[in-house]
């Protein structure tokens, strides 16, 4: 993996700072509020002692000095910088455990759904997930607050030229997918056993048109309602779990 | 429908204020941003002519005395009431328009959750989404804003006793479903083309133990990595889409 920057990550939270211990990262030091009863968060405890890390204990207020104005349940650790994949790691990854699975984010600029992406790419089971290096959120403290930890376990790459990279996935074998709206071929009627790439648009402008050009074909999520279009994170995760579906429950 | 209160509804966002006005509450008036470029909302503008609705022009500044420091887009409207529909004329929507589906949230706290969840049923084509009257969060401008202005469109009942409204819809006829973690049979592996209530649980503690007794069965969705659950809106999204899935696409 590429070190992004020799910066220390700080992130807050009991379920971040959990996944954290309980991941790969090196947790460098752990700060605790003095006032949080041990007994609620005996688990985080523990994942604490099995890895040998250097505690402090602060008053509650003084946490916010590390961490800013957020809501951080009384825990915040120093953790080493984010690591991102190189495509050459992902593109090795592919085929080693079944149809491929890779998610391809497209510009989303809202950091809390990065993060909502981000829990259910993890969960579902996704291999890797691709944000470009331009136009899209950073991956921050309220990124791996939303994801409730998932960034800590889940590849994560970010490629400089985002086209090259779908061209890349195509000669690995990867059939790409455009999430649009109101298309035809809906998520329900399409084979996704095979393997793939989804690339999901921004919030407002949906997949860029340079970008669902590289792709072999679109997908939509059908609705029956009157208001138009779903939110990315949510609309995201009906797909991700489709291809679940399809794929272990068929 | 019953009304709620006398209070006027105050709704900010381009969205919400554009799916009021397609619906069949009545806006009062609206208030919009001098600053804003008149093409950019050129819909939002059709839409305000053809309910013949008294609009306002003010500066961007002063639209905040009407909703507060939000993210308004230059739009406010004051609307009727909130109009929440009683459990008598839910029941009489039953069966009407093929197997029902009612969408029951136990206790959603959060209101960006709540918005989330109401944009998703509204979408999916949920008959109505039942909320208790205590222990939820209210339906307030926030949770419009969230829900892309879907609220306007879907029937809501807010019983004062959830237990009693379940074993009326029980005698309706519906099976009803809790949805909690990591139980064996996941929604893939249900029929849920049948009439169904399915209860949704808080973020934190998921459906209360009294609450679920009373369903017929319980639903989990399955995930295959490190982190343990999905955020609400997203688990009931997944949900929502497969009920539509099994009802519309196989």
């Amino acid at each position: 993996m590429e070190k992004e920057d020799l910066k220390e990550f700080v992130v807050y939270g009991r379920q971040p700072v959990i996944e954290a211990l309980r991941s790969e990262y090196h947790v460098h030091k752990i700060l605790l509020a003095r006032e949080t009863d041990k007994k609620t968060i005996q688990y985080l405890l523990n994942q604490i002692e099995k890895k040998d890390v250097p505690v402090q204990y602060l008053k509650k207020a003084e946490l916010q000095r590390h961490c800013g104005p957020v809501h951080h349940q009384g825990v915040v650790a120093y953790i080493e910088a984010f690591k991102y994949w190189s495509e050459t790691e992902i593109l090795k990854k592919i085929g080693l455990a079944g149809p491929s699975f890779i998610l391809i984010l497209d510009q989303i600029q809202d950091p809390q759904n990065l993060g909502a992406i981000f829990r259910s790419a993890e969960i579902a089971g996704v291999d890797a997930v691709i944000i470009p290096d331009k136009g899209s959120a950073a991956i921050t403290a309220i990124v791996a607050k939303t994801s409730a930890g998932a960034i800590f376990h889940c590849p994560v790459c970010r490629p400089g030229d985002l086209a090259v990279t779908l061209q890349q996935l195509k000669q690995a074998g990867l059939r790409l997918y455009a999430l649009v709206a109101h298309q035809q071929k809906t998520i329900f009627e399409s084979d996704l056993t095979h393997p793939l790439a989804l690339v999901i648009g921004s919030e407002g402008r949906g997949v860029r048109k340079n970008i669902e050009r590289l792709c072999d074909d679109t997908l939509s999520i059908p609705g029956i309602g009157k208001i138009d279009s779903l939110n990315a994170s949510v609309s995201t995760a009906i797909v991700l779990f489709e291809v679940l579906r399809q794929r272990r429950y068929t």
